[in-house]
């Protein structure tokens, strides 16, 4: 008997989703809700040592390939040793990432959208979250911040270049266009207490 | 131009793979063929990485699919960096295991032969072996080795239990039987040297 819900936030370095996390947590807790806050890649303990893999080392130490295999095999533990346990005793997830990051980030080089949810159907039976947010800014707006933030100190994936992160917000609109009910765009721009608000707001039909 | 061969040596614990590996390594070098000896999961600096997370730690740390998404993972990797590379200058790549032994040990319980494959496609274009030789023993002989060699110290996956083994060599006999021409079932009893003859003739076809 599942009751939780799985809620993912999603969106590029710098739009605020770690914050965001933390905060809507907060408001659902306010209402009595049980919140488990976790992140991708990690969330378990064998995820966590496979995300020390994927972001060490030269920024070419994975191919493509083998970079989406791990990013996997990191969600299946953390599907099967966070996730599922915490949705059968009625808890919400709230995850900093989950699949449509592999999708946006891995599924469209090499290997295409397909590819990536046939590797997320054989690792983790394929479970989607309930509602997924994808945070965007618009773009002058999210590079300030990524910059400020970090001061250039990113790791192997946050450095790749401005084109890169143009094509992860354009997959993530096409994400929101196929599948609306699941995964919805939200304006990550002004107050954060605003961005809450947008966000308990679109998880309207889901609060008890 | 691909010049070289690939072949890979698979079969339980116990059966004599390193040491036919390295008897068959020194006839071919003697024909004046250049060999590269490698090892799965690991003969690449990323798969070995992922080896030791694979084959240290409880015996449970992994679940089936997790596990299945490692190998896949230390493969490409594997693949990509040692084995096409050396194929590409005309060596032969002799490999201690490869994804037979993933077909064996992890596609007969919550995955299947097909996902194992499917894995693979996407992880390292599907790329076979030209010849692949199952070493087998009577199932007395080869508890017998694997008991005397390590004494009961043996890894995560060498320490699964005797119907387990069973089964893996099952799937071996089913692999040969389904694809004739690339897996051939080699008997390892006997000294080493006779087996190392047996393997020499199984490569009759693809010695220059």
């Amino acid at each position: 008997m599942k009751t939780g819900r799985f809620i993912s936030l999603e969106g590029g370095e710098g739009v605020g989703k770690s914050t965001q996390l933390r905060a809507l947590s907060a408001a659902l807790r306010a209402r009595g809700i049980d919140v488990v806050e976790t992140r991708e890649p990690g969330g378990s303990a064998g995820a966590e040592a496979i995300r020390t893999l994927l972001l060490t080392g030269a920024a070419d130490r994975w191919s493509q390939r083998a970079e989406a295999l791990l990013f996997a095999a990191a969600r299946a533990d953390h599907v099967e040793k966070t996730i599922r346990p915490a949705l059968q005793r009625g808890s919400w997830i709230l995850s900093d990432r989950f699949v449509d990051s592999s999708r946006a980030y891995q599924g469209m080089g090499e290997l295409t959208d397909d590819d990536i949810l046939t590797l997320h159907r054989i690792g983790s039976a394929g479970l989607l979250p309930d509602r997924t947010f994808a945070l965007t800014l618009p773009e002058a707006e999210a590079e300030r911040r990524a910059h400020m933030r970090d001061g250039g100190d990113t790791d192997r994936i946050g450095a790749r270049d401005s084109t890169f992160h143009q094509r992860v917000a354009r997959s993530f609109r096409g994400f929101a266009s196929a599948e609306s009910d699941r995964v919805r765009i939200v304006d990550a721009s002004g107050a954060a207490q605003t961005v809450t608000m947008r966000l308990l707001q679109g998880l309207d039909d889901l609060l008890p």
